[in-house]
């Protein structure tokens, strides 16, 4: 074996090495952050309103504790490390390495008792997504991604069935009329264009279900939906998913077909054909 | 004691204990349907469609299969019960006693990869709903209801949490403007009539949200939403959830405000209050 090659073969061992490194600190954030929001999960708590105006943003307190912990951890673990969360903004956030967390995405169905909530936690190198973990406490699953690979695991087993972590690989979809889609809620697309834009995918698709935030992803990701099409997005929210969608096969733009979205608009789909198919729709409507 | 009252007591302990063993044996059911439909769950599977036209309506093998293993349970242990079911329709459907049984409510949500379908069962005396299961095998979620007491069981549980059983109870909300509404599909209101009661629901209250099925009407007993809206629903749709909506101090009837409704449109609420005003609004849209 050639020197270089064996230099790159080395360099490529330990550039997996810290992602595993990295990931199973991503592991022990989402452990922090399920110890303040699972005890509150179906329970009565007090819900605070951040916007001025009516509209119905909750913002709880699991929320909030949640990502004070998972703050504390990075600082203490990696001080040169960047964060980004949702509700306490950012720092750092040019550094080499930045920490991308949403402690509970999904705060309505977090506050519905659905279980379709998760915690977000992505990790940027130079503004690039590298690693990302959804963590559903409640069902004790985990989709995780890093190294250009997503998993499943689940830690609370039915009778009979042992623990086993699972390749996630996206289903093959060349079609929109074949497609399952879906959508936090139509309510969302709040523009006129935005919702010509969602009518418009919506009567091509096979079927347009509701309701998933981030598990939306996390099923097209495990091969059970084809196309998840959304709006109004900020980083936290889609960053952690990103390696997710692609580590599966998956493709994810914003609407104009750019890679590596920060938020907004934001197409993920199954198949690349079926995400081209799509682009040209939203073009034309 | 006086001979009547004694009597009175015997016949009240007797009628506890029959139910109490009729639920052991739903519960017996529900493990039976658990067989077929959990290993089905996010795996590919043929989906075939009822209809002939282009509608979506995903008719699984595990929603057969597991039918067809209550209807032998129901017929070998109760062969005087009648069956009421989604796949196989009526079988003695005069009988004293019916057993209504949906083996997958939500099948859009089962082929989604969702969570948040369920097996319902329920047992109907003289017409009458008096006994109702809603099982979630995946989460290990049992909503339950007999005797007019609704509870909450889990089987899979988190790290340091010990199996429990919890009594359901409603959230009382006396006002629209504070409710967290649920409906599956905004879609499912096909009439212009249906759109525009609908609509003025959605106007009138906090939140609505989407995607839940029988989950809905489970997190309407479990305190956590405050109504939910539906139409189009079948008898073993709704008759399995009316004892468990009732039984933790809900209501539930049609849109008229007819009790023990057999389907079709469905106003199910946590609260008299509640109900009345939206009553009131769905005569005036």
């Amino acid at each position: 074996m050639s020197k270089r090659k064996q230099t790159y073969q080395m360099k490529t061992k330990n550039k997996v090495q810290e992602l595993s490194v990295l990931f199973h600190f991503a592991e022990r954030l989402a452990k922090a952050a399920t110890k303040t929001t699972l005890p509150l999960f179906r329970t009565s708590l007090t819900v605070q309103n951040k916007k001025t105006d009516q509209t119905f943003d909750p913002v709880t307190i699991a929320d909030r504790k949640a990502e004070i912990s998972m703050r504390e951890m990075i600082m203490e673990d990696y001080p040169d490390h960047g964060i980004i969360g949702e509700e306490y903004g950012s720092y750092k956030e040019n550094a080499e390495y930045v920490w991308v967390l949403d402690p509970i995405d999904g705060t309505r169905n977090f506050i519905s008792g659905f279980p379709l909530w998760g915690t977000l936690i992505g990790l940027l190198h130079q503004g690039q997504p590298i690693l990302g973990l959804m963590n559903q406490p409640f069902t004790g699953e985990q989709f995780f991604a890093f190294g250009g690979q997503a998993f499943f695991k689940r830690t609370l087993l039915s009778e009979g069935i042992q623990e086993h972590q699972q390749i996630l690989k996206t289903q093959p979809c060349n079609s929109l009329r074949e497609a399952l889609a879906t959508t936090t809620s139509p309510d969302l697309f709040a523009s006129e264009r935005e919702q010509k834009i969602y009518d418009s995918v919506k009567k091509h698709v096979k079927n347009m279900r509701f309701g998933g935030d981030c598990y939306g992803y996390a099923m097209l990701a495990t091969g059970r939906m084809n196309l998840v099409i959304e709006t109004g997005l900020s980083l936290y929210d889609i960053a952690p998913l990103i390696p997710i969608v692609t580590g599966a096969g998956g493709y994810i733009t914003d609407w104009e077909g750019n890679g590596n979205p920060k938020g907004g608009e934001i197409l993920a789909t199954s198949d690349a054909q079926l995400h081209k198919y799509t682009l040209d729709l939203l073009k034309k409507s």
